[in-house]
């Protein structure tokens, strides 16, 4: 059966139904979901909303032939959810646009779809609404609502020169996955975890965090960081955390692990500065990841600063 | 300059920048807009948060041959406010996530966004974020965020048999101009105005009021508001509001006025449905707009309904 076949809103019933079918896709926050103009969503009164969203092309961001619907579905939600993690949030709801040529079967709808719900279920945020459109190209478009307590939210623009820079988890590891499938070695199949928890941690902490969540690369997400206030950062690239295995990978992949750490993206974990004092084990404990300290933040009017602008920040 | 040539951040900044240009785009309601993982809006403490998304595509939803990219942009914005319109609730801000093949002029895309800003600053809805992919079909996907009072949003599932059917404005008027532009003759210039204030107003009765806005047609919207209750509707095709003109237009055209009416789309007037007592005349001075008493809720066990049901709501 194709999506021609089924009718739109057919297809929304199917969706409407398998959401409802998921128990823990429900929540107190959801005042109206799926099925009227708009849902409704309910926000604390000393808190503030925190919406984002994301899109993905199949050919442009990922391809059916080395990534399962499934997989494709998980990844979207889970990547949109890792920037409500980057601000401190905590979800709400989603919605899910949807587009795909009408002679899409409506077996790959319903799994991309399923893997939306898994990590809506996993995360707690329902899926409230939508849309689905007729495309010459199949997509997902992902937006998440969150809340955040005023004043607390991560934002980008408050680091200064000397905080330290830490990361969580460890990077490098998604961009070997999808280099391996683009040379025909093995599927996509890893789905990154949003660091909720750690993002909520570091928000209750109140001291001037600066993050943002690396899904462009460690040096182009560090940019975006620091280019508001004219900063730059000095990167000390032995201190990276790699992943278990990932040299010897990268070695019979014949790629420097180095250079894909710090330019490989999709890694989805959380990049942040903060005032010299805090170490990377307490914070470890405290937001309930593996935090690592890499390097520090610079003036770029010092020499280092200079150094590294001479060196270039060209990531974007 | 193409998009390939300016690049997806470059384009980014150009966005920002023409947001920023816009005074009237900024609101005490938006916390942190454009630039970082997400944005965050005020929600007051008695309002629930109200979200809602539509995509559009180029070839599917509109044909920059016979539409200019500003208005593919105004309506983009303007059908998505009407989805809020149709809650009874006010705008709190936007998301914009633009797809365009890399070959598109910027000029093109500043154009589609420039669109975007006129009905923003226009309704109060200021583009506080989105995000922008290489595709290869254009399409925009608009996710707005509003506020409603809490208990007081218009909803779909409130009627009941007995209810007066109302319509705000005309229509027919949007699916003529498309199917004279679709003949090649003339190009889509109007753009809906989303029945902001009216929905508030409606919101403001407190009278049990079911509402939805007219996108698909008046049957097929009606279909939608009705059937989650199982209930059908009595209209009176005389009583249909008809832009001025509208007849002899459609005599020229050889097509049905009242067909198109019912079936045409994309007016984005306000349907809605009242216990018995509430007269046109007046709910137009509350509302601000002209209002038109059109039918009735009927159950489908009556025989009305039975016709109805034997009639057919295929419109979906």
């Amino acid at each position: 059966v194709t999506l021609r076949e089924l009718g739109e809103f057919g297809l929304i019933d199917r969706i409407a139904r398998a959401a409802g079918r998921r128990k823990g896709a429900r929540s107190r926050d959801v005042v109206l979901g799926i099925g009227d103009d708009a849902a409704l969503l309910r926000v604390r009164p000393r808190e503030h909303c925190v919406v984002s969203n994301d899109a993905r092309f199949e050919g442009v961001h990922f391809r059916l032939r080395s990534e399962s619907p499934r997989t494709v579905g998980r990844r979207a939600l889970a990547a949109s959810l890792s920037d409500l993690a980057a601000m401190g949030a905590r979800p709400l709801g989603c919605l899910l646009a949807l587009a795909a040529p009408a002679r899409t079967p409506v077996r790959t709808l319903d799994r991309l779809v399923a893997g939306v719900l898994d990590e809506s279920v996993r995360h707690g945020c329902p899926l409230v609404g939508g849309n689905l459109s007729r495309a010459r190209q199949l997509s997902l478009t992902v937006t998440v609502m969150g809340a955040v307590a005023r004043g607390s939210a991560l934002r980008r623009d408050t680091a200064r020169p000397g905080d330290r820079i830490f990361v969580t988890g460890t990077l490098g590891g998604a961009a070997l996955e999808r280099l391996r499938a683009e040379r025909g070695r093995g599927r996509v199949r890893s789905v990154p975890v949003p660091r909720l928890r750690a993002g909520r941690a570091l928000a209750a902490l109140g001291r001037r965090a600066a993050c943002i969540d690396v899904s462009d690369g460690l040096d182009a997400d560090l940019a975006h960081l620091l280019r508001r206030r004219g900063l730059g950062a000095e990167i000390d690239s032995a201190r990276l955390p790699l992943p278990a295995g990932f040299e010897a990978a990268c070695a019979r992949a014949r790629v420097d692990p180095r250079a894909l750490s710090r330019g490989g993206g999709e890694d989805y974990e959380l990049l942040f500065t903060l005032a010299p004092g805090a170490s990377a084990s307490r914070l470890s404990r405290l937001l309930g990841v593996r935090v690592t300290e890499i390097g520090r933040v610079v003036g770029r009017r010092t020499a280092a600063g200079r150094l590294r602008a001479r060196r270039g920040w060209r990531h974007f």
